[in-house]
């Protein structure tokens, strides 16, 4: 059986580049970066290159590059180590309803130990209001937080004039770019940003390594205690393999920005359009000018997501109901929900991500065997009904 | 020129069998764990067997062990989330002088932030003494965190006698074994303790992986927010290589316990013998009889660490003066200091610690180069002396 794999929002396959500049770093050259010994020059070299790798992806300097354990590990770390350092000035944070449970549940944290935290809405297209943002900044904000592209519905928000605001009022700007980077063009000078997470695994790197931009002058705390490494901000030995690995994919990503964006967005673009060719009350969620390049976010109206995934993976294709870190979960997704979307169309809604090693003939057959499966559920759907069962 | 590496408790080379069990899920088996499609399968089964594997080396159950990015995390875990959890009950911790910066810099955090610390002094052999701890507990008192293995000395505690005592007050024993796993019998359950930490680059698997077990009913709020990950404990995406590589690093571990145990300790003995036998005013610190069985730790009078160290890097022999995460650090130790070793015998000190992949000719090799450069370096020190330099 074909199979096709439509769900790079979650995570990537290794490329081969990346894994074999990975390699020695496991059995060869596995000296631990912050001994003395000259057998750890390599380690400390091959640490820097990727930190240099990592920062031209998003147009920062090496020293703002700060590795992590992932994007997870960057969100909680820019949250709780600004309001950490800045919780003399006030105890104020501004963030959005569609944000990253990376984010939402540090603020939920947060609001227990004596924080506030304004959630601001989105429009239908789940873009964050400029003029929302204005007026939700008061004297004891300290911190904003609004990812730069959503997981679920691919939307890129006004970075740049988000960054301006909170900057016009002293307040520091983060953006969670863990789907951006990789998938836009950043530039956090010329954007304004002050923190920045990202995630390897989603640009083709390995899982388990990601990094937290700070621009020079930021005062963060730090949030994980130890040894010196990363210039005494982030402790824990080095995931050496883990960060090659990453610079590796950033490097590549950089290189192949403009293809990989023109790749997936004429996939995506084909994907949509076969899709609304041949059904009828499918809707696109989010924006199609602002948007991830690979992210085909659609409601199937009459039929659960859930039942269509469930089908759809019966014939080799994996798609996505929703954000992978949250698709255990029962309760309706927050992101659509702040969309406006109404609960019966939320649950007929698939994410379908195309990537690199996405192929036309991927599409063709996914979009083959989803029109048969819709119109078979909704077939299913309707005598239910007509029965009332 | 030989290249003779003693610095196994820095870190360790990734056994040829762990990577190749690591290298399918770079790029084959790539599925999310989190997703609901068949691949990601896979990868369930994998983090399901690795937990088994890590959970088996301390006779904990499944169900008791969480992925983490490596030791430090589970230390910073341990100590951040049983005080957030149990504040109401009290904001006194316990542990000692000689812990790692992990635990010492997490600790100094928590001062910071209301919590009160007694750190427990230690004997000339770096033991805790069971009367010191049972003395320092008191009403207040949520947790006690004692190593289990000293990285530096390599000083085993008496951890069933300390696990005891804090029970028996109704206080939470964490232990950081990140020295230990793999290096000694470890029982959880027999030993009484609530809380371990665990990292998987220390025992031959990757770096950028460890673990945090918990026993069940243990009260802890979580540190890495976001995602429903590890049964909702510990957010972002699961380093699924990591974990399978640490999965079987734990397995070998435990299958070659006493093989490793007695080819780390006879290469060891045969060390310190070979250099007492042809070195004067040489001593070796900590205790002999509770001991890691691959760390030697000793002080050569009049001279210094460094330069010793320098020496031998220079006939491609790699040891540390202290643990790698500090080695960047001028102060002195503050294990030793703790040991009560004066300042000068302290900056005369090598660890050296052997490992499965050490010989008996690198031991050689090691002694005949490591006395001709303490004759050299004492000479120079001893003409220097007499010039008045």
């Amino acid at each position: 059986m074909r199979q096709v794999y439509l769900d790079y929002s979650a995570t990537t396959p290794v490329k081969k580049e990346v894994l074999d500049a990975m390699l020695p770093y496991f059995t060869e050259v596995y000296g631990n970066p912050s001994s003395l010994y000259s057998i750890s020059d390599a380690s400390k070299e091959a640490i820097a290159t990727a930190r240099g790798q990592v920062a031209e992806l998003i147009g920062a300097t090496d020293k703002e590059i700060f590795f992590t354990s992932g994007g997870t590990e960057a969100d909680n770390w820019a949250l709780m180590g600004v309001t950490d350092a800045l919780k003399n000035k006030g105890n104020h944070i501004i963030t959005t309803k569609i944000e990253h449970h990376a984010i939402l549940h540090t603020c939920e944290f947060l609001e227990k130990h004596g924080f506030e935290v304004t959630y601001l809405d989105v429009n239908a297209e789940g873009m964050v209001e400029p003029a929302a943002l204005e007026a939700a900044i008061r004297d004891n904000t300290v911190l904003v937080s609004i990812m730069m592209i959503n997981n679920e519905v691919g939307t890129l928000q006004p970075i740049r004039e988000l960054a301006a605001i909170a900057k016009a009022h002293g307040v520091l700007f983060h953006t969670d770019a863990v789907q951006a980077a990789g998938n836009v063009e950043i530039d956090v000078k010329e954007m304004g940003i002050d923190l920045l997470s990202m995630s390897a695994h989603k640009i083709y790197g390995p899982k388990g390594i990601g990094a937290l931009y700070v621009r020079r002058g930021v005062r963060i705390s730090n949030y994980m205690h130890g040894g010196a490494q990363e210039t005494r901000k982030r402790a824990g030995t080095e995931n050496l393999p883990g960060i090659v690995g990453f610079g590796k994919a950033a490097e590549m990503a950089k290189a192949n920005l403009q293809a990989h964006i023109d790749h997936c967005s004429s996939l995506r673009n084909y994907l949509v359009e076969q899709i609304m060719a041949n059904l009828e009350d499918v809707h696109v969620n989010g924006s199609m000018e602002y948007r991830h390049p690979g992210n085909a976010n659609m409601t199937f109206e009459y039929i659960e997501g859930e039942a269509m995934l469930l089908y759809l993976d019966m014939h080799g294709i994996s798609v996505s109901t929703g954000s992978a870190c949250s698709s255990k979960s029962l309760t309706p997704s927050h992101v659509l929900t702040a969309l406006g979307i109404p609960v019966e169309r939320i649950h007929g809604t698939l994410r379908m991500t195309v990537g690199d090693m996405t192929t036309k003939e991927d599409i063709d057959y996914t979009v083959e065997v989803l029109v048969k499966v819709v119109n078979k559920l909704r077939e299913i759907s309707s005598v239910s009904k007509e029965k009332g069962w």
